[in-house]
């Protein structure tokens, strides 16, 4: 197995992106191919003064910004980091592709480069979403804003063999994201595919409430890409907020100083670890589904362990031939 | 100034009701009137102790329960304590009704006793999202699941106008949820909203992310009801998981049984007081707007607090003649 990088992509390339390559060659013995600028690749790799021959690396002059349009970067630039890397796992150089930059651009590249999945019309951005019995795997967070019915039934054939396959689930339960339970909720969406998904082979259970799925209700949540990426956001606030508002609560108990700054440093550390759970970027596993390859975005701001991690997730669907698996399934359910 | 209180809607009618309304009487000196089985309201308010002349009953026949189908109940039953607290309301022998009874039903029927104001296609749940700067006026809460953009566009009119004379927000800063704040994000529906916005005669600012919401960048936000119950119930979800977690971290640490009990009692409690800042039902603030009269609704849980804030909160509104000034301004704005 090899696994490419775009070294190029996100918001402290290459130096995060390096240093996140290194640790998931140490930690897995998987090799990794570096792709973009080699000057600036081999000085980080200097830096590191960690001497491997998993790490290879392949040059490609050009770069997508973080902020520039999609459409026009990928008229105007033939040769970038995130294409050649594409073009690799296109050629079966290499297994699966992460990239840290412009998600937009990599969705576009990707369809463009790999294809679609025969039978899948728009690629989902999945996510595994922590709950009280451990994680369900969440679809779409914000690749697609607008979805037909058909799209959001293809998620769910999607999820549920990523659930099962790589994350593990025994005949996982989907669920539709809705603000109800009852048949009588949902909205115009909602309601068509919740008709076509009971007819489905699947193990849909219905309806499911946004604070359902944190109870672990569900193995697998089906969404709009509009929907999903609000949910993510949410969390981030309330958390965010939470932690701000308990300061101040905590600054108004009649505690000793000494006892409510070790509060404080209790409830930072937990509530960051908690926060870093939550946030699908930080622990890199967001696998772009529908596409005729393993590819897998992370945040634009992810730690190098962020990006050791979605290294290592990538391996797992790899190591597990989730691909093969869901070009089978394909034919069969939809 | 009179409020009716229906007082035997919701899951804990009418004990809570009528505990909520002397609350409320007690507080403020507000008279209200309780709408209901004349008999067993009688027998709640023996049951207080507590005497004054500020309490009337309006005796109905008939409830309509929480798991009724509302559609139905509205058809077959024609006393209900719902019905008859509107219907004073529209005689105008009292000034605002608030319900802790069937959502779905109450809208119903306010619609068909009250009517709705010139140029509002349907009336919307408003709520206040608490911020770090204060709070926020959220709708639509879940009313309306499928949302055409010249109601959207209503939204922003009555949510703002609401922020401005009832929450004293001066030139409230509107903000449309959305996926991202640039221009190029949003979905159809949203795109829409966004550029009708742009034209009107509001202080309107654009896409606000949820997460944002928090940060208090905003004092009115303008989504769909289904996006906006998505939303409240991601908060809920999120931050009872909070607590569990943080239990079981703290149950990890190496601290000594007795500060572990301490820290949990004062994590739990302060948890379970930033939970009810942000359940809308909780604090009792959620006005129906775009109807002829000012209606509140609660939750079907709600405390005794809780009804006595929607009775003050009803009030406030009736106060600050926000309808009279609603009035004028949709003849302006829309």
């Amino acid at each position: 197995m090899k696994i490419a990088l775009d070294a190029m992509g996100g918001d402290y390339a290459p130096r995060i992106n390096v240093e996140g390559a290194l640790l998931a060659v140490q930690k897995s013995g998987i090799p990794v191919i570096l792709v973009g600028d080699q000057p600036k690749i081999q000085k980080e790799l200097r830096r590191s003064h960690f001497s491997t021959n998993l790490i290879e690396i392949i040059h490609a002059s050009e770069n997508i910004g973080m902020h520039e349009k999609a459409t026009e970067s990928l008229r105007s630039k033939k040769n970038t980091s995130m294409g050649v890397a594409l073009e690799l796992l296109r050629d079966h150089k290499v297994d699966a592709v992460v990239s840290p930059g412009h998600t937009g651009a990599f969705m576009a590249l990707s369809t463009l480069v790999l294809k679609r999945l025969p039978g899948i019309e728009r690629p989902a951005i999945a996510g595994c979403i922590p709950t009280l019995k451990g994680s369900a795997v969440m679809l779409d967070l914000g690749a697609n804003v607008d979805c037909k019915p058909s799209q959001l039934v293809q998620f769910a054939v999607m999820g549920s063999l990523y659930a099962k396959i790589v994350e593990k689930h025994e005949n996982p339960k989907i669920g539709l994201l809705s603000n109800g339970e009852e048949e009588s909720k949902g909205n115009e969406l909602t309601r068509q595919v919740h008709q076509i998904l009971k007819t489905k082979n699947l193990n849909y259970v219905g309806y499911v409430e946004s604070k359902e799925i944190f109870k672990g209700r569900v193995d697998v949540v089906v969404c709009d890409g509009f929907t999903g990426n609000i949910f993510l956001k949410t969390i981030e606030g309330a958390l965010s907020t939470t932690a701000s508002l308990l300061k101040q609560e905590i600054g108004k108990r009649p505690f000793s100083k000494l006892l409510v700054g070790m509060f404080y440093l209790l409830f930072k550390d937990t509530l960051h670890s908690l926060g870093r759970r939550f946030d699908y970027a930080e622990y890199g596993s967001a696998p772009l589904l529908g596409l005729n390859g393993v590819v897998h975005v992370c945040h634009g701001r992810s730690s190098s362990k962020a990006i050791k991690n979605a290294i290592l997730t990538a391996s797992k669907s790899v190591e597990t031939k989730f691909l093969e698996s869901l070009k089978q399934e394909l034919e069969t359910l939809l």
